[in-house]
């Protein structure tokens, strides 16, 4: 029995024309194509272009492909930083970032706060730092960050690269990437595509630092560095047979997003997650996570439901909804809801009404 | 106009049951399934159970997934070689992974011949070499090597760990694995499934060499190292949000090769092979590229057709049929021809067919 209705925020819900698209792609051949044919070209455009347009990237901005999100915070680390980083880490996935500079043997630092946090203060960051790490949305926690937050700290710090990571929270932002050099999302959350893609945007000015650290003799990693995921970028392809199948899935995907026009999916977003934060600040039992109303995300919203964790659980799934667990340790005392463009109105306002009517 | 039989070597024609399998997998609600469910942890270990089945793994061989075949390239110089890596060079594929331990900055050696030939004599690898990596299969020229060639290198280098690329071959050869220390294939070849997915198979001594490496305070890599890998494969999870839909595919194909019997699959490759090679040493203007018979691969099989090459993919293409473009240099003057489980004797013989024809 799969429930109808899913608002696990990672891997998500499956966008609404997901299965026509496979449909679709198994009638053309797609997932047997030759990734060095000219039909395969095509794809790789369609869908950068498609997230140029739905996105507004800046022309220095380009498209690269990744296995996971995961390898994205790998390859940044391994291209854009010989020794100093500096992660802003507030859950379990900032986190995970700034270990992964250790694991490469960087010597990161962090400025780090509780579970259920975001930043406001600024914070003094060394002035040799290479790269400064930032997570939009914590999928962990639901908080994320106000845009001028983190366009201040590029003010502030002007000589390191900015990487925001921004998995769970795009396409909804309407991020000025002037503004950063680097941000990266993987397709299973906001885009509702099948997990096994990383999308990885970068500026000129990462191009040029992955480059810089090459000259120097150091290692940047080898088919997925980042002069050779740009040079095969420029003609359409990757360096490795790539995952054909879902590099078509968010062409489509990210053209059905542009057709519906990213505005209206902006204003939705924004209607079904002040419906779902009123029904939280109103509850008898249940409250937002998340305090400080800036730090709120819009795209992961966080219920803390303590004792009625189990319960509430049970009667969403009554009415064919899957909540998401809470992360990690609060896995018993909070419940995650994604709200991603796959959801709608009409899904939330069954969530916000069952959440409603329960009184304890 | 999709031909109909796709004679590619890579990615291949889906394996037959491929289509049947997705349209399960969207009514399961697998794309989206948790990675940290249950659920699918058993469809991680059914992968793996079937491998060791399929293949006859020893117990003390281990099943990891990555991107692509690529990645393990680089997993496998990052996690098992400190300095020197030695190298079958004998194509384009046996080449890159020499060329990725040169981009990770170890100090590989090589034993080079030219596209089309293989390796018989015996050759002096220096006693401090850590890791001998082999393609079994060389995708560009359809050369693969004697298992015999390959075990006594085992023997003749008791010291080294040996590597052995098997991504076009598998899961025809019926390897000792108690001869090599780690072997490596990608999805879209002989399993016939969408590509996205890497299966990177290495027993006990890769693991304790991975470890050593760190022990040491070298860098292993982040989230896709050898100890990172196995701890969330004792637990049937991934590091990462993989491929799932990737995972649950390899999975079914699997028991349906298991079910089919893999003598059957063998038997029936050597078969279409054997009336292949015969048609191209009977034919008037058509001969075998790779002219030593116990270097020619079962499972690509690749003609020399010089200046007929374009009319003889028209005509295939005509019939239904598409053959692989010969690699690199030798585009306009070879073919290609994969033979995988999912190619049928009727295929097999509608291509011989074909081309016993012609006659230029």
């Amino acid at each position: 029995m799969t429930p109808k209705i899913n608002f696990t925020p990672g891997p998500s819900q499956l966008y609404f024309t997901v299965e026509d698209h496979v449909r679709t792609a198994f009638r053309e051949g797609i997932p047997s194509l030759s990734h060095r044919s000219k039909q395969y070209e095509g794809i790789y455009k369609k869908a950068v272009d498609g997230l140029r347009t739905l996105l507004g990237l800046p022309e220095n901005y380009h498209v690269l492909f990744t296995g996971s999100a995961n390898e994205i915070w790998e390859r940044i680390i391994q291209n854009l930083v010989e020794e100093k980083s500096f992660h802003f880490v507030n859950g379990s996935f900032s986190k995970r970032f700034f270990e992964i500079a250790q694991l490469l043997n960087r010597k990161p630092q962090k400025n780090e706060v509780a579970m259920g946090l975001g930043f406001d203060a600024t914070v003094a960051i060394p002035g040799d730092t290479e790269l400064i790490a930032i997570t939009h949305n914590e999928t962990s926690s639901g908080v994320w960050l106000p845009l001028d937050y983190m366009y201040n700290l590029r003010t502030q710090n002007p000589n390191a690269l900015l990487a925001v990571d921004a998995v769970s929270s795009l396409p909804y932002p309407d991020f000025d990437y002037t503004k950063f050099d680097s941000v990266f999302f993987s397709v299973q959350k906001g885009f509702g595509l099948p997990a096994g893609l990383g999308v990885w945007l970068i500026n000129d000015k990462c191009v040029a630092k992955a480059e810089q650290l090459l000259a120097k003799g150091l290692s940047i990693g080898s088919f997925h560095s980042i002069p050779s995921l740009y040079s095969h970028a420029l003609k359409n392809q990757n360096p490795e047979t790539p995952n054909v199948l879902g590099i078509y899935l968010l062409a489509q995907v990210v053209d059905d997003m542009v057709r519906r026009g990213i505005s209206n999916i902006r204003k939705e977003t924004e209607y079904k997650s002040t419906l779902l934060y009123q029904a939280l600040e109103n509850h008898t039992v249940l409250k937002p996570f998340v305090k400080n109303k800036d730090h709120q995300s819009k795209t992961v919203v966080v219920a803390d439901c303590g004792e009625h964790t189990e319960r509430i659980t049970k009667l969403l799934q009554e009415k064919g909804m899957q909540p998401g667990d809470g992360y990690g340790a609060a896995k018993k005392t909070q419940l995650r809801f994604a709200n991603f463009p796959t959801h709608s109105r009409e899904q939330y306002e069954l969530l916000v009404d069952t959440l409603a009517a329960y009184q304890g």
